[in-house]
């Protein structure tokens, strides 16, 4: 069996197998297992686990400090704004001082693409990516496989189509490397600008979203991220028409699928209210399983491992 | 008997009979007894409560994160300023995102009077008001009538004078709903542009600090807020002269009566060091009581409910 | 027998005495003994510590936060950058508060030299310094003993040359305070305008760190502080080739001897990477350290005071 990897950058660091324990460990927990390893834990040999969160973000973060701390493991905020990052110290220095102050696990997010991949040679400390500029943010899409899962959506032989800035993405990225492992399909839909260069195998584009939407059983809503753009993108004006996904939309294509969005949604532009307050939108079930997900996460890199 | 609400907005929201619970049961709290149900809460059950403080604090805040630690609940500071909600993200959608994650309760500070006022319908998790704009900051108030039982002050029939800025203050306006409640009569008194345009009935105003405390049995000083105004009051400049409250003055006005203040104090301005120091001041035990006040409240809205 | 200082400012708060008994006691907390004391703790007598870091800095706070947590201890971090002093609240009143809160111990760091002095005579809660302005940095120095003693470096009759900006360095002049009262001499070593203007008794300063380093059994360097210059010092361009320790420096003049740093690491300024990578190099055994030393100077503090 491949043992857990200790950095987890992109979903390929897993295997199927893994993922599929994962969810499995995931749903346990949900269903109020707590890991006996946790429970038997000493004080002296309590995990601790930081977060370094160089860009703003609550949601990923605060998900990740509930589940650590439900886990039991200790919990340190590596603040990065006021942090040693800022006196010049390096990230491998900084994980080095994590590691020999007594830290067993950082997650990371950073703007930086692909910055932890040094680390998975002879990683100092274990390390979850939390995102990494337009890379891969792999513990969403995780979170969102177990959603699917939980829901009795099979993926398999099934197609997602991914609406917004698939280009530029990272939750794009991770769920393109991820739904087709186990099977589905892709739709990419969104302004040409925003379609991926390489389309993989199996795969699709298309600028047109009822087209995708009509060719898809599940609908995955990314985040117009206005805040990434020094200047406003020229499409982003009529975003809400040429691309958000309403119910009036649903209903004139007579399609009742399942709406994703990692979150915060902005409200009228790639989702109306109405829609996020309908019975297709599976959001609210994604920011529940973000915990329950991560602690399954946490536990196989802790104390499994 | 009403049950407790679910949201805390402003005093009015509690009726005398529940505010007379939660002195007791601050009471017992600061005597050493600690709640059954928190001690056989097992792991999966520990309330997790956060903290949204949308403006600077660190008083109210670390009183309740002292608060909720000394009960056994888990923590989470959501820092206002990295969070989503400077990503646009409402804060309805916000307090959703945070029931979905598992917070059973949040306390809000905000700079939007009336803020929290929507949620009272359909909340969807408990909320405590930590301070609204110039609208309430109940409990403040309640631990400060928890401090007048404590030191044998029976309010009823009493008269307390409040000195500063009557009407931005939301201390004030939290004692002017709850010291009626109980028999007591307010002084409202500041320079005329602070003070309320409606007077409630047996009630006074005045811009005359010394007829005001030779009226009353209790002081209530206010905090001069200087950093909320973008321009200086005109009366600042002579505030201590005209309201400031100082032992000489209570010395010539033959008054021995105790002095509030709900902090920090501006040493100099509206109370001198002498008073501060001397045993007519309160303000040590408010701050001591603000800690069990604020534990009972979280006990009857988290463990009671 | 002396009890331990409610305030500790400086190395000269300590007597010899129990400088060694920190050592003993940090020892047997990395050997993993747990205190009887924070066992046997109810939840009711957690001793409640607070933070509060008025200049940037994660890896002293953060190997506070881990010391405090591990001791059992619970953690306030009280943000300086939101907090009560920016509404002008003094010093003094903040820690009033937090002895009123219920805090029993705060870690300060602050620019202000000596700020800490004023509290020696009737502390409102325990004190510890972390690094004042230009003055001391007591723990750090401390820590450092500690590793000098697990590594069986006995100070006794052998040379510490102290390397880089001994005259603005705090570590520098804790050390130079500690390191004669456990029979050690120093060697001061940096550009002229950051030697020491008083040079204690049995100590010496050179420019040339080739001499230094010869006459030396241990090398401690201080990092180049760039962030706390509005202007570059004119030393800093050369900085390395004069004053930079490194190994072919240290292969040159043929010493083997142990390098201490206090971290972070301006990497080819104050050490080069082969430095840090060597055998030589104690800078991570310093960082280890820290925790467990910090544990022994809280519990003698808290628990056993």
């Amino acid at each position: 069996m491949q043992s857990f990897p200790k950095v987890l950058e992109c979903i390929s660091d897993l295997s199927k197998d893994q993922i599929e324990k994962l969810i499995h460990s995931a749903n346990r927990l949900k269903s109020g297992y707590v890991p006996v390893g946790s429970r038997n834990l000493g004080r002296k040999f309590t995990p601790i686990v930081a977060t370094s969160f160089l860009e703003n973000s609550t949601r990923t973060k605060h998900s990740f400090a509930i589940a650590i701390k439900k886990l039991g493991a200790m919990y340190i905020d590596f603040n990065a704004d006021t942090s040693s990052l800022k006196k010049g110290e390096n990230l491998e220095e900084t994980l080095l001082t994590l590691h020999y102050q007594g830290v067993d696990l950082c997650i990371i997010r950073t703007s930086v693409s692909g910055e932890l991949n040094q680390f998975k040679k002879d990683p100092p400390i274990a390390i979850i990516n939390g995102g990494d500029g337009i890379n891969e943010h792999p513990t969403q899409a995780l979170l969102d496989l177990f959603t699917m899962f939980e829901e009795g959506i099979d993926i398999n032989g099934k197609t997602m189509a991914i609406i917004g800035d698939c280009k530029h993405s990272r939750v794009g990225h991770s769920l393109t490397s991820l739904i087709p492992m186990f099977g589905g399909k892709i739709i990419f839909c969104g302004p040409k600008e925003c379609l991926p260069e390489d389309i993989p195998a199996n795969c699709e584009a298309t600028t047109n979203v009822d087209e995708a939407i009509l060719k898809s059983d599940v609908l995955y809503t990314l985040r117009i991220q206005k805040e990434r753009h020094s200047q406003k993108a020229a499409y982003y004006d009529n975003y809400e028409e040429e691309f958000g996904v309403n119910l009036k939309r649903l209903q004139r294509l007579d399609k009742k699928i399942p709406v994703f969005h990692p979150g915060p949604v902005n409200i009228g532009v790639e989702l109306d209210y109405e829609t996020i307050k309908s019975d297709l939108y599976l959001g609210y079930k994604q920011v529940t399983n973000s915990v329950f997900m991560r602690m399954a996460i946490l536990k196989a890199m802790l104390i499994d491992a």
